[in-house]
């Protein structure tokens, strides 16, 4: 199994697509095509690997599947080694998961676009703006409820370390990386995201990343 | 079961949550939410049936479970009902599907703000923009790949309906209302989709809808 991402510094869907790989417990190999340089857009296409995708990461490739998407993967994964190791196993728990992952996967374009992912910046306290505020206090409300009614069971969205916590994992580390205030109960849940090995992990193999924006050269590192 | 819409006639994710829940097999009531007055955004927060999805529709409810997001919808019910009513059982079908079912799911902005899903005009030729085009050029990709692929079997995507059908019947739509020019094969698929019963009976319900943009009372009508 073979997963395609892009630079771990920059690339929040990449980490969404990683972490899905790492929760599987299948073995992988992780692939590093150089995105955000000047010639991205020229050479993309010409990268087999991303072929189906349109030059899109995370793509992942396992036997006969070819899939892109870090929901898509995710799911696929999960259709794999089963559900369980993936969703909340009660309905109504299952439910707001799913719901959740959903809402992120098509929404909070604000924040995305003002509060880019970022893991070579020194954090610094941004300003808000309307738009972002009102992505900031949907999130902390579905964090809220996750928490308040499943989160019994460990420290993370819905207890144990879950799709929710994989898709909503780049999230903590924008609010962190921007000074994004939240209450106590979402600076703990942000604890145990940062602290977890796996964002240990990917947070240090970025951090041996040899190049960062905006140096690249396509015909040296692809 | 309860699955909470929106206007049928302008809701494309209304009519990807009724699809999904009518390939459920599962029996269900339908109740409608008209969108889009000028009151909606004062309204919303007050119908019980939205709370939980700050007022986006489609909602479903089922025992304890209550989800949003026609995508996390359609997962919920194949949870229940069993994976292979919705998605191809060989894995590089099913990859293909899951990565066309997400990519739908989070882009195609262009298409969506340009050509609005809506089936109460008359259809007309609209001049696409660069945008568009290239959005419409990426689905009719997905879509050759797949009938060539996959489609074997019947006149949909995968052959029979699976949830790529599902979430490209509202694209159909909008093909077909603005005149989009499609190569021969993407027009005998969307002439399945249009004729399909499903679809039949969604046009018949969206002609019966007694109000349309921009009649609207919210105290009439919710």
């Amino acid at each position: 199994m073979k997963l395609v991402i892009g630079n771990r510094s920059y690339s929040s869907w990449s980490l969404r697509g990683w972490l899905a790989a790492r929760q599987s417990g299948l073995a992988f190999e992780t692939q590093v095509v150089p995105l955000y340089g000047e010639n991205w857009d020229a050479v993309k296409g010409a990268i087999p690997e991303l072929a189906p995708s349109a030059g899109k990461v995370p793509v992942l490739w396992h036997g006969d599947g070819v899939v892109w998407d870090s929901l898509a993967i995710l799911e696929y994964l999960a259709d794999k080694v089963g559900r369980d190791r993936y969703w909340p196993k009660q309905d109504d728990a299952r439910a707001l998961a799913r719901a959740m992952v959903s809402e992120m996967h098509s929404s909070f374009g604000a924040l995305r676009s003002e509060l880019p992912f970022n893991l070579r910046m020194e954090p610094v306290a941004k300003p808000l703006n309307d738009s972002v505020r009102a992505d900031v206090e949907r999130i902390l409300t579905l964090w809220a409820q996750a928490r308040a009614r499943f989160g019994q069971g460990g420290p993370f969205l819905f207890g144990t370390f879950s799709a929710a916590d994989i898709f909503f994992a780049p999230v903590v580390v924008r609010f962190r990386q921007y000074g994004v205030p939240v209450p106590g109960f979402a600076a703990a849940y942000m604890d145990a995201i940062w602290e977890h090995e796996w964002l240990e992990a990917w947070r240090a193999a970025a951090a041996d990343e040899s190049w960062s924006i905006p140096h690249f050269d396509a015909a040296a590192d692809v």
